[in-house]
Order: structure tokens, then C-alpha cells, then sequence
């Protein structure tokens, strides 16, 4: 007989869950049968014992089946997403998203909102007025299927992947966020049940992001992988940089304003690059062959796709982007050249202007965030605006100077060489 | 700023805490600020990583500190105590406190009902007719002083070590039980809590006990010396034997018989042995130097004292005590003498029979238990009585058989010399 305390102490004990345990005990968790206290005892079991490739593949399958797993049984072009791990300024999916479904691929992306230093893609977009995150599963399948959108990105419904909802809930306040095979499950799960075809994993490696070692990103990356090709999803993995943030912007407005310059055709160069570089995953993953999509951001198709998806979800593509009401300077002190903009540093300052948000549910402002002047081979001189802060609520600046304080690293030469943004990919 | 997470985080990244986290944890845990499922994460991270010498003080400290601290300021005689880890057919708690008592100590005994295998003082206290384990403090204070009875067995109030009553529910449906650290900080709290002076800790090691290695049964010895000596409490604990039951009964009312016995001269060996071993380390531990216990063994005192004992707490020390409505009889098939009796067998027979419970605030059954006729050394022919085995569910008979099945193990020849009862003393 299965309980609770047996499976704990199994994994406790390092001795390899059983499938039928790894489906009780996720099963009796959706149920409520099994004890938040107990299953964040296993969470700890499981960060400190981890999970074999077995067990990681019914874990994750487990989870699925705490809810329903979506498809899109009727649509005429191959579906693929996009996932980030989360880094500061990473608002790739926004002219990634438009851009793909442009080149031919449904864009089925389920996303979230942001609790910590790196923000959320919904609460960029929910910046733009009008727009909304909350779709039905069958208006979903419409805007899918509108050959002139083909992409969405909106929340996940209750029903998916419930299970790891609630463990995420749990794992947020019991110290056992920090597990490869927990955080693997997690995102893989929510993935593959959301009913893509395809693929594609931005895993972000650096002081900025959630993994600060290139090996163990990797071997996230790897588990995230093997799940989704087990799952019949075709998937890759790139690592890619995150000790910078990505462009020159940390905030939902002023993301999505650097968004809409890169699918004008501008917009800073790394987030060009790296839209293109998923873009060009994207497609493979899909099989749609011979599409260079930066024809696509060049020619403006890109940028009608975007229009049309805001649209979609009851934004106005037109509309003034909310600004912040307060705004403040951070001057250089010393001059040079900039030979790093550490990401950990602007993250936490814009959630700190109000950007980010402490707890599940707090509002977040549309307006704040840090906005970078000089960045990384930059010269500056003494009294040259580093950066920008953006606030409603000019009490935060103390706060977010404090964060910022040795975030700009200014050298005499410049650097020789940049470092890669793009470090290797897996799949 | 502490904050449940980063507490949980640093204990599970094998950094030591401090202790205004320690202490911050277990108030909040005692507030409930700090939630269920964070302690219980604590909880395996502790089973995980362990606990310093200073992080265990200050952890039994903060969970003393969560309730009252008893004391017995205006006694003319020094307190101490026993406590056993728990072994099965242990009932010296019965005729040891009388017998210490009659010594001229008082002996102020906090006890536990049983979960598990290995029964639990109040309930085999529970089967003399009218005897109730509940007391007041000032009961409590009363019958201590009284020079006629000067020992009480009773439970202990809601406010001794509350945050210790919680976090063992806790563990106990979490599989963090089995921590050293844990086990410890829970023994010694409420042991230094209760107020005694002087604490004689008997350490069960062996297949019948939770502590089934040496080694491990030795550590856990020293950390609660050590907890009591730096609290000023006198302790020394004896690691003893828990191979083979204690004396030849396990259930409820047949322990106090057996008790009784040798509160009136008699008894088996073991138990006798037992007795008067600890008894001597209790009386040198409270400073009372040159009293045999045998001779009040021998003479009746100690019985006396039981009696004043039992009447002190409601009960009738002449009630014939319950007896089960069924028994059955587990024979020999073979012919030899007895090499092994085991503990661990026995234990959960008598538990099925109904001497134990499956969850906190079961009953139990107070006729209910084992009764050792062939012991080891013993000479068995085949068809003579092993065991007796007592209840008032009769279906429960067909599991405790099964769970006896290769409980005795029988030899040709009698075995050479029999295993010391008491391994070593620590303290």
C-alpha cells in the first residue's frame, strides 16, 4: 500500500520512486489528499536526492495528468513555442512571437506573470491598454487559426498542469524552488500539456538569471530536452547569457515600447539578434524550411502581425504607452568606457520602481523600470546619464539607486572583445 | 530581515543559522506565522544537513522558551527523572518511579501515550481501573510533595514545549522523524521543561528500537547529555539492549501485572535488572548516596509507594486489572532451546492485537498484548506454548500470528552466553 510518509522517506532515503508512488502522490496532491506539508517535505527530499531520468519523466507526465492537456486538432500550420528561464530586460517573446506566426508557424504561447527580479511577459503586455491575458481555450483556438494573427500569448488556464500550480505555490515558500528536476518538471510540464508541436528553450545563464553556472544550466537544459522529445514535442535548448540585461530596457512599458522598435525594424542590437537566432529555432523545430525572418522584421510582416495579436486580446496597437510619473538620473561619476551593466542589479531596481511585484497578486506599475543610456563599449563621460529610473512612486528611488549602486562597471579601454550571447545549444 | 524562506534556504545550503533565526523560526512556527509546509521543509532539511552542537542548544532552548517552564521551588527533596527512547515489553517506568520515590527523590514523570509499536506509559497506566493521567500543575506539586507518594506519572500540559507537540505531529506525517538533532531537541525539551533536576536517559539500541545501530544510538546519548548538562540538569543515560522484549509481556494491563511483580519481590530478570540499574543511576544523579534500591524492592517500600501512587491518581491498586476477552496460543514445531526472541515482531503483534494505535487518539485496547511463555534460554519441546496472545477482536489474531511467524528462533544447543543487557553509560 501506497501512502505519504512511505514515498517521502523513500526519496528521503535516496531510494527511486516507484511510478505508481510518483502517480499517487501527484495525483493525492491535485486531490488534496496528500498535505501541502507533506509534499513540500518531498520537495525537499527531491532537491536534496533528485530525480532519476525516470522518475523526472513520470513526475512531469504526472503533472500533466493533474489536468488537461490541450491540442489544436484542426489548424493547418505546425505549432511551436518559445520558453525563457527568465533574465532581466528579456522581452523576446514579444516581437518573437509575431515574427514567427508571421513566417508561418501557430504560436500557442500559455505565459505568466512575474514574482521576482525578472518580470512577466503578461504584465509587459498588460501594459498596452485594452490588451488582456485571460482567453478561453476555444477563443484561443480562434486566434490560432486566423491566418492573419496565428500567435497569442495569454494565461494559463486553472486546468492546466494544476498540480504544478499548487507545488509551484509551495515550492515559492518553502525554500525548494532550486530543484533542476522540480524547476525541469515544472516548465516542461506546463508545455507539453499546452499542446505545441515544437519547441523552443531559452535557458539563461549568468549572474542575471536564475542559474548562475553554465553546467547547471546545461543540464537543465538537457532534462528540459529529453522530456519534451519524449513527449513527442520537438524540442532545443539554447543557452544563452545572462550577466546583462537584455537591450536597454527593465520594465513592462518600456519592454514593450524596445519590442515595437525591434519589429519596426530598429531596437538594440542583442535583443535583434537573439529574437532572430529563437526565430530562426523556431522554424526548424517546425520544419519551415527556407524563411529568413529577418526579411519578416525588415518588410514590416512582422510588425502587422504584432498589431494584429494586440488587437486580438482587445489592445490598441495605437494607443500612448502608460508612462511613469516621476523619473530620475543616474549620472556616470568617472569617465571611460562601459565594460559591464551587471543584470541582477537594474532587475531588482525596476522591481523596486515598481515594476516587479512582492507577492502573488499585488499590482504592478505599467509605467517603471530602468531605462539604460549607456551600456556595455558605451564611452562615457563624467555627468553622462547612465540610466534613467522610472517611477509612480518616487520614494523607490532611494531604493533602486541603492541596487544600482556598482552596477555600471566603466574601465579606461574598452573591452577587446564582447562576450557571446549566445553560448552553446542543446537539442 | 528573517523571513521563513531565507531560514529554510541557508539550513538546506548547509549553512549554519543563527540564532535569532533559530529562535525566530520556532516562535513564528508556535505563532503560526511561520506556516506547516515551511517546517516541515525545515524539517527535511535538518534530517538532511543536521543541526551544530550550538544550532541543537539554541533549537531545544527556543522550543522550551515556546511554552512554561515548570519547577518545584519549595520541595524538601531532589527531583529526577527517566526517560527510555522506547523498546518493546519497557514497563520500568512502572516500578522504577515508586521505587526512586521510596528512595527519598521525587520523581516528577511528563509521559506519552503510544504511536507505534512500543506503547506508551499512560496507556499501560491507563488499564488500573479509575487512574487518569491528566493532573494540574498544582496537583502535580502536590502529590510530589506529599512524602507518603513524592512520584507522579502523568501527561504533559498543553503548555510544555507546545512548539514541540506541533512540529512532532508534524514530522510524524512528513518522514522527518528519524533526526538525530530532532529526536534530541524533542526528548530534552520537554525533559528540561518539566522542571526535573536530575535525568537517567535510557537509550534503546537494537532491531526492536528506533535507533537499530550503536553507533547512532550512542550519538543521540551524548547530544542529550549534553543538552541537559548545559541546561543544568544532571543526566547520564545507559544504552541498553532492545533486541529481545523487556520481561516476558507487551500490551497494556499484562505490563502492570508484570510491574507489579516485581514491585513485590519477583518479576523476570531482565526487568528486575533493569530496575535497579537505573534506579541506582537516578539516585546518585539526584545525590542520594547510600541507599540499595533492592532492599526496597525486598521489603515492600517500593510496593507501598506504588500503591499510594496509583491512589494519589484516581486509581484502585486492588481493581483486578482488564483482561482480554480472547486469547490464543502460538505453540513450538520444533524442540530445542529458545536462541532469539525478537523485539520488532513482538512489538507490532501486540500493536495488532490492539495494544497500540495507528492514529493519535485511537484507543487501545487494554487487555490486549503478547505474553512470552518460552523466552530465550528457555528448552522447548514441540507443541509446548511460545507465546500467548491476548484481545478482544478476535480477527486480529490471524495478523499478529504473521507478524510472530519467525519471531523465536529455536537452536539444538543452548547458546553460550547470554548478550549484556546494558551496553554503556554515557554522561
Amino acid at each position: 500500500m501506497i501512502d505519504a510518509v512511505s514515498v517521502i522517506t523513500a526519496k528521503r532515503d535516496g531510494i527511486e520512486l516507484t511510478d505508481a508512488q510518483i502517480d499517487w502522490m501527484i495525483d493525492g496532491f491535485t486531490r488534496g489528499a496528500v498535505a501541502d506539508e507533506q509534499m513540500s517535505a518531498l520537495a525537499m527530499a527531491v532537491l536534496w536526492r533528485g530525480l532519476s531520468t525516470r522518475e523526472l519523466r513520470r513526475w512531469t507526465m504526472a503533472m500533466i495528468a493533474s489536468g488537461t492537456r490541450m491540442s489544436f486538432p484542426g489548424l493547418d500550420r505546425p505549432t511551436v513555442d518559445k520558453h525563457s528561464t527568465g533574465g532581466v530586460g528579456d522581452k523576446i517573446t514579444l516581437p518573437l512571437a509575431p515574427l514567427v506566426a508571421a513566417c508561418g508557424a501557430a504560436v500557442p504561447q500559455l505565459s505568466g506573470r512575474g514574482l521576482g527580479h525578472t518580470g512577466g511577459t503578461l504584465d509587459k503586455l498588460e501594459s498596452i491598454p485594452g490588451w488582456h491575458a485571460d482567453l478561453s481555450a476555444e477563443r484561443m483556438r480562434t486566434i490560432l487559426a486566423d491566418p492573419g494573427v496565428g500567435a497569442v500569448i495569454c494565461a494559463a488556464g486553472a486546468d492546466l498542469a494544476p498540480a504544478d500550480r499548487r507545488l509551484y505555490a509551495l515550492r515559492d515558500v518553502t525554500g525548494t524552488v532550486e530543484s533542476l528536476p522540480l524547476i525541469a518538471s515544472s516548465i516542461m510540464s506546463k508545455k507539453i500539456a499546452e499542446g505545441t508541436g515544437a519547441l523552443v528553450l531559452d535557458v539563461k545563464v549568468g549572474s542575471g538569471a536564475f542559474m548562475k553556472h553554465r553546467a547547471d544550466a546545461e543540464a537543465l537544459a538537457r532534462a528540459m530536452v529529453e522530456l519534451g522529445s519524449d513527449a513527442g514535442v520537438r524540442t532545443v535548448a539554447l543557452l544563452t547569457e545572462m550577466d546583462t540585461p537584455l537591450g536597454r530596457t527593465a520594465g513592462n512599458a518600456l519592454e514593450v515600447a524596445e519590442a515595437i522598435e525591434v519589429l519596426a525594424g530598429g531596437g538594440p542590437a542583442d535583443v535583434v539578434s537573439l529574437t532572430l537566432a529563437l526565430a530562426r529555432e523556431m522554424l526548424a523545430a517546425a520544419g519551415l524550411d527556407g524563411i529568413d525572418p529577418a526579411d519578416l522584421l525588415a518588410d514590416g510582416r512582422a510588425m502587422d502581425r504584432w498589431r494584429a495579436m494586440v488587437v486580438a486580446q482587445g489592445g490598441d496597437p495605437d494607443a500612448a504607452l502608460p508612462r511613469a510619473r516621476h523619473t530620475d538620473v543616474l549620472y556616470a561619476d568617472r569617465a571611460g568606457f562601459v565594460r559591464e551593466v551587471a543584470a541582477f542589479p537594474v532587475g531588482l531596481a525596476a522591481w523596486r520602481l515598481g515594476a516587479g511585484r512582492a507577492r502573488q497578486g499585488d499590482p504592478v506599475q505599467a509605467g517603471a523600470g530602468v531605462e539604460i543610456r549607456s551600456g556595455v563599449g558605451d564611452s562615457v563621460a563624467v555627468g553622462q546619464p547612465l540610466a534613467v529610473l522610472h517611477t509612480d512612486t518616487p520614494a523607490a528611488f532611494a531604493g533602486a539607486r541603492a541596487a544600482l549602486a556598482d552596477a555600471w562597471t566603466i574601465a579606461p579601454e574598452r573591452s577587446a572583445a564582447p562576450r557571446p550571447l549566445i553560448l552553446t545549444r542543446i537539442g
